[in-house]
């Protein structure tokens, strides 16, 4: 369970930052000691410095810190009064401040944890002794507030990582190194697959013309898919009277997340009303739903669309395609079915997830799900009673137990209107993206008054499952970009093969052969720059386009082509036809190369 | 040249509006006469009746005005002072306000027609004699305040049709019927292809399955088609900053037509700024021309998109599919070239409509263009100079007189930033739709900022076409209703065929061949429902469904289906596989049946 918190490495971590904060005890003795929490993969600690420290200063610090590993020493619980312990921490303010807060809330002892010479108010747990920390490295300086406040002193925070192994820590520093390497907005710049622009507005992207093949390529499949799974498409508006989202909930409790209303008064025309974008397309399908009078015979309808929502997500988590405000075009659909139905279209769903990842190739281990219940402690962020939540949560955990996908629970992370299932998938690196939902809703079809009339002639409120298996187009394809570095599968290549002359005496054999490929449907280029051969596919290679296709005299000659694949591979002299069945093999496929 | 206006036939239409208030004359001696035009199609003339009267009394006015053609009474034209004329119609006040008015702008003398008895204040010019006017008809009777104005008095208008021969009364007349069994809301009944919901607000479309069908199919068309021209695809946002159209001009030029605006302020997070959704595209695509450096390697740079927008159109002008106010799905498209490249991308946007029309079916009788210039007296509606408008409209004008389609000048109709080509269809009741436009733009890529490195190295500014050939999709799919009667060509038919089992014992049968037929991608449907043949088939050909599969014992035993096309047309018994040949090959060639 690949985000499940591992207790026994926490303690680990956690000892690893006692240990920095002793050696920097040692080298610095006028310290001031912040907290020192694990975090996730490693840990931190803040000081106040007497002088700033640098970068470079970390490489004595990790020499410290080793010594006393091997030393192994040993890290002892003891338990003082208040008294006892302001008395230890007199020359330390924030430990002070610590103590006389836990004293206000009524403890009489604390604990403190010793580590040679060093002494820390700790509760715990940590190692037995300091052998048993696993390979660590600190990575980095930043500055933090004491207790995250801008009011208070501005200190010193070390952040480190460690492992239970070494292959795991090199691993995740390859992932750190990686990351930065495979960051869209970093490999866009040769992609040019999108542009966010001032002024248009923050979050607004426009997809350039090869986002956008990746975005229809990734719509023809989803909508092809779901007309095999029996989905019907539709399309609806993307603006719609208040009433309509006061009638879902989204106004008050999604009211946050949405874009500031339009005013028809202000057109001045005697017309009134206030329209908003909509956040989510769930009003419009039970809109289409009511559109006509539906029978057991019409369930379950399984209603589509690539519908397109905005969000206003704070200016401050905007971040590339991973965070956009719009256009956010989503392959959405709900499905309206009897309650007995539920439970089979509910499993039908994680199955088709299951279809897109593998076709992706991602395997189990690249996804995990989140269950999101409510928070216990804030009810009024959600509507509906008691009963249906408790209906709503039992059948999706059934169901997640039965697909066998790694799961947490998540508490406090329920849309307004019932629990959900999260599919969260991570990259090669190791960036979890929360990719897509699948919800069970008891509440939706109530708020519509949504019926069918069952086979006994009874009128029956149907149920409603949210689901977004590729969830938002923009968001997939950051994941898709970083989880293949940018060398997608050729399916997905905005330009699946270049053509490049050795010289411009080879432009129209170039031409000739891309016009034969393009007649296939293939997206070919031709490069008849007048560059040198070398420079055509270091531009190729940084486009990452999957096949290079090198033409000189000699290929003329024999009527063929020079095939390089991506990365070096070279597949040498091929007829074009032959080089044409295999990529649209590969095509067919989904396949890399 | 289809709207062009025949004088001669105007001229009958007008003596027969004389002829008719003659009649009326002789028969309601006591009548106030207004006033008498021709309009579209024929003529009507309002009067101020001493009591009511009724649809049956036209009858009666009818064989008096039949009566006066067949004596061919001349139609005698003469002049009088505005004193004589005074007098002669001291007892018609309508017409003694229009002396008045005459004599206001310095008439001194007022022209007269005289038919038989009947002396009417008119300045023609008219028919030689009543027997020039053709075969005629009084259509209907409606109310109409005096000068258009709900101050005045109501008068009670008489509409009248009238055309050279009995052959063209009577196709008008078949084409009113028609017309009215086409309107595709009526149709839509069957057909279910939209909703439109008081719920989402007046204008704002849905498209239901069905109607989605053909969007898509109309979508994939136009996409595939823009590919092999040339195009490239992007994806834009639906919303902006209000100072982006403010460069572009729609604000303020367009403005009264756009969506109130949502403000930042209002969502009390700091951030500011006015945000509108978009009326148009072309913001947008200037921006993306903009995102990277170009040079004229790349001209021309064809940017497309199923770009949608939202116009706020007048309530009361809202109709159908044919007028809404969103989503517009439009396949849209600006054309970034040198000033040299114009001319030619202008005439292969022309021939990309033509390659459109001809695939449907339409010939060069069931379209024309309107070549939409300024009006002369409103220069503050235009933007840019007079050097740019007159280019762009000599340009524009040598490209339609080379594309030899009927064509007719609308002064006043220019869009604010340029002259503009519209194509207008026809329907087969000789409705028109006003589908798509050409324009050539100055404007746009100067007020952008808008440079390309040309060969020589210097900066130029690119020219900018907008064209969207099939205009908006559900105004398109409005036509399409229309024009096919809902029985639209196989390929754009939302189900393709059906299969109707003659009783429940050969459902399983019937499901084998319609599993057969969706594996070739066909749409089809299967009526398992227990009704008579009869209902079903009644029911399929009300959906306006191709063909029609009925399946009995005797197609079981010789493994076939018995074939019906659309409209009673028997094909008989065939094998499943022949039929699967035979549709593909009508969706493929975009065939009716």
């Amino acid at each position: 369970m690949p985000t499940m918190k591992d207790q026994n490495l926490e303690t680990k971590r956690h000892s690893c930052s006692h240990v920095m904060a002793a050696v920097i005890f040692k080298l610095y003795p006028q310290v001031k000691f912040g907290i020192g929490p694990t975090i996730e993969d490693g840990f931190y600690y803040d000081f106040e410095f007497p002088k700033p420290i640098e970068e470079k200063d970390l490489e004595k610090i990790t020499q410290g810190m080793e010594k006393i590993i091997k030393e192994k020493l040993s890290l002892n619980k003891e338990e003082v009064s208040i008294e006892e312990a302001k008395k230890i921490f007199k020359s330390q303010p924030y430990k002070l401040e610590l103590i006389e807060d836990l004293a206000k809330e009524g403890n009489k002892k604390v604990s403190l944890y010793k580590t040679g010479d060093f002494i820390d108010l700790c509760s715990g747990p940590h190692v037995q002794d300091t052998s048993e920390i696993g390979p660590f490295k600190l990575l980095s300086i930043a500055g933090a507030y004491w207790r995250g406040s801008e009011k208070n002193k501005m200190l010193t925070r070390i952040y480190g990582i460690c492992f239970p192994t070494e292959k795991e820590l090199e691993k995740y520093l390859w992932q750190i190194e990686e990351a930065k390497k495979r960051d869209h907005r970093k490999l866009n710049e040769f992609l040019k697959l999108y542009f966010l622009s001032d002024d248009v507005g923050p979050g607004l992207v426009t997809l350039l013309p090869n986002g956008t093949i990746i975005a229809e390529e990734l719509e023809k499949w989803a909508k092809e898919t779901e007309k095999k799974w029996g989905y019907q498409h539709v399309l609806t508006p993307h603006i719609a009277k208040e009433e309509l989202f006061k009638k879902t909930g989204h106004i008050p409790y999604y009211a946050e997340s949405m874009y500031p209303p339009m005013r028809m008064e202000e057109k001045g025309k005697g017309e009134r009303g206030t329209y908003y974008l909509k956040p989510m397309n769930c009003s419009m399908h039970s809109l289409v739903f009511k559109s006509q009078s539906r029978s057991y015979r019409d369930l379950p309808l399984r209603i589509a669309e690539y519908g397109t929502v905005y969000r206003y997500e704070k200016s401050g988590e905007l971040f590339g395609l991973m965070r956009v405000r719009g256009p956010i075009h989503q392959n959405d659909a709900h499905i309206f079915c009897s309650e007995e139905q539920a439970g089979e279209e509910f499993q039908k769903v994680m199955a088709l997830h299951q279809y897109y990842y593998d076709s992706l190739g991602l395997t189990k281990n690249d996804y995990y799900l989140s269950f999101a219940i409510r928070g216990k402690d804030d009810k009024n962020k959600y509507l509906g009673d008691k009963k249906m939540w408790a209906k709503a949560e039992k059948i999706t955990l059934s169901y997640i137990k039965k697909s066998k996908i790694t799961y947490e629970i998540e508490e406090g992370g329920a849309a307004f209107y019932g629990p959900k299932i999260d599919f969260n998938i991570k990259t090669v690196t190791g960036r979890v993206f929360a990719a897509s939902t699948n919800q069970l809703d008891f509440f939706i079809p109530q708020a519509f008054g949504l019926k069918y009339t069952d086979k006994d002639g009874k009128e029956k409120i149907p149920v409603c499952i949210h689901r977004a298996p590729l969830g938002a187009h923009v968001r997939f394809i950051a994941f898709l970009t970083e989880h293949f570095a940018g060398a997608f599968p050729v399916w997905l290549s905005p330009i699946q093969t270049i053509i490049i002359p050795i010289t411009d005496k080879q432009n129209d054999y170039g031409q000739k052969m891309a016009d034969k490929l393009r007649e296939k449907n293939i997206r070919v280029e031709l490069d008849d720059r007048s560059e040198t051969t070398s420079a055509k596919i270091r531009d190729a290679e940084l486009q990452k386009i999957p096949y290079i296709l090198v033409v000189g005299d000699k290929e003329i000659q024999e009527e063929a082509i020079n095939v390089r694949v991506r990365g070096e591979k070279v597949l040498g002299l091929m007829k074009i036809d032959k080089f044409s069945s295999l990529i649209k093999e590969d095509i067919d496929k989904k396949r890399q190369v």
